[in-house]
């Protein structure tokens, strides 16, 4: 393909936006959701299962990917679309954020950071350049700059070192970044619950220039209202004609505070990990399937769901499936899982089209208020 | 529907037969391997995708149901076809063999066996009658007598005795039997490796008269010369038409020895258990993924396979999926295990209705033996 990678607003309703991002492996209509397929693989899905829940990209994870197979191996089989047969776009991160929290002995300097493995102790190097690298290898049609998050509570001054030095890595990300025809890099804004480091940061990478900018460093232990309220100030400084991707969000309630905020992209392993701990999302909440409640239940999780788990199996089912620990109860509600946020993605984009945005999120929380259907 | 459970022998070649059993949920083409879905599923597999392999049965497991989720369950919640989400014929087996194999403290008397529950030590009756009825509650097309099993080697009067005790209770499963149009019961024989004793128990169960004829006591232990021994002069006192089964069999060239000798369904837990180890048959022997030398290996399985994993994922992608334990490498693996199953059956049944199945086994063993595809 030779389209060119770039984001159409397509409208707006509020702060909500609806667009489209344009990539060499095709579109993403937003707000998006975006699975996240860690290991080259969205766990306990065929990708054609995770196409059929209308997902139109995906994350993968450099830090995962780099260790196993490796990004040279995939590159020479390749490339990740081809070696996880995802024809459409992918977008991965810089391997930063998982440094931080899977590896083990890492030292971070101005450099970049030395870590160990966590798979057989080995050591690596991740750099702005490398991890540019990596994710040019996996051939990812939106690369993530390398940055530095730091976890939160943290003081305005560990904060704010860990904004400047993203920075400075942002420029060399971008420097490293080679042009391709439907490629891009995101900066990642950083700068914690600080509204000064905020507005500092999203400068800094606008001078740089990206074809889209992240929003990082939160949904790190600071709890919705500080999350909404970082946005609140976030937001409204970012460039309008380029998308916004709120980084490891979230809750489906998450999502929708976030959109009216005006985000477009979102990832979060929170509706496939939920799948694999017999935990589903509907309409009116989180089920247990674990609950003995269901155990004679032949009810659908939601009956006015159109998903595979949804249209032919009860919850009976799926609890037998639960208590057996079965592998198809973790496919199965992974799928519903996947299918629920992507429905509500799309809700959200018709509402921003029709412009009832608004009475969506009155609708959408009124119906969790209800809670889950009564047992039978 | 309404048909009457029955057989046609279409045509043979040889002694091998090309055959359709006729049950309340469809035709069943034979020679016809069933895959295994213990409890209520097939591990790792959607229903769908076990249909596309081209399977047309599938097998329960009355021990495991029975304990989980109970089979006055799954009768409440309308069947196992509906409860588990498949709507084609399901044999369900008596229960007997797992009893001996898996529960605790069996205690066998000419009324039963009485045992603990291997999950929570409960204990449990399980006789030819309420085997026979549980089979009658799980909505099973073809149910199985209750019978003995020991394990071989045995003595010639261990054999005999449970031969005779089976045949007992063959009686006691056929009187407890309800008919329903579309249903049917096999008898099982049993006489282990001795001819006489083979003989004596179709005798027996052709005096109560049954649906279908199984073979059981074999693929305990005995080795495939000893197996198609007992083939060779059990399958010719056995009546012509009716079906002939051989239970918990078996490898590829087990199943291809034993239609040779006339049998006309299989059942084993080999494929889809195979693929949840890394094992993946081909026509060219079994491969293992664990191998390293697949780790860079671009090209699938197997380059004529039409299944979904030999047509979009490398032998690499294979590899890496087996080294992350990721679910989807189960997914897959079974997938492509049941998928070659089901074309060794569709090969030989199209070979016995051309009469050519004494060169598809020469083809059969003639590919196998030069072993799986060089390394690159």
């Amino acid at each position: 393909m030779t389209t060119d990678f770039n984001f159409e607003l397509l409208g707006t309703d509020g702060t909500a936006r609806r667009g489209r991002v344009h990539t060499a492996h095709g579109a993403i209509n937003t707000p998006a959701f975006m699975p996240v397929g860690t290991a080259a693989t969205v766990k306990a899905m065929m990708p054609e299962s995770v196409a059929e829940t209308g997902a139109e990209i995906l994350l993968g994870n450099t830090y995962h990917l780099m260790l196993r197979p490796g990004a040279e191996r995939i590159e020479k089989l390749g490339g990740l679309h081809k070696f996880m047969n995802w024809d459409k776009p992918i977008l991965t991160d810089s391997g930063g954020f998982q440094v931080m929290s899977l590896a083990q002995l890492r030292k971070i300097t101005e450099e970049g950071v030395r870590f160990r493995s966590h798979i057989d102790g080995a050591y690596y190097d991740l750099t702005p350049e490398s991890s540019t690298e990596i994710q040019r290898q996996l051939d990812a049609d939106i690369t993530m700059c390398f940055d530095e998050c730091p976890a939160l509570p943290a003081s305005k001054e560990r904060v704010n070192e860990a904004m400047q030095l993203s920075m400075r890595w942002a420029k060399r990300s971008r420097d490293a970044f080679v042009e391709r025809q439907g490629y891009g890099q995101f900066g990642i804004v950083q700068g914690g619950t600080e509204e000064d480091l905020r507005k500092e940061s999203v400068e800094k990478l606008v001078d740089i220039g990206f074809e889209g900018y992240a929003i990082g460093g939160l949904a790190v232990g600071e709890g919705q209202e500080l999350m909404f309220q970082t946005l609140d100030y976030t937001t409204p400084v970012m460039p309008v004609d380029k998308p916004r991707y709120l980084m490891g969000v979230g809750k489906p309630d998450d999502l929708v505070g976030a959109v009216a905020r005006g985000v477009d992209m979102f990832d979060c392993v929170l509706p496939s990990r939920s799948g694999r701990t017999a935990e589903a999302w509907t309409r009116r909440g989180s089920v247990n399937l674990r609950n003995a409640r269901h155990k004679d239940d032949p009810r659908p999780l939601d009956e006015h769901c159109t998903c595979p788990c949804c249209k032919s199996y009860s919850r009976a089912y799926l609890y037998h499936l639960t208590k057996t620990k079965e592998i198809l109860g973790l496919m199965l509600l992974t799928w519903h899982n996947l299918h629920y946020y992507q429905e509500l993605m799309a809700g959200m984009r018709t509402a921003i089209e029709e412009g009832t945005f608004e009475k969506f999120v009155v609708d959408f929380h009124a119906l969790r208020e209800q809670g889950d259907i009564e047992r039978v």
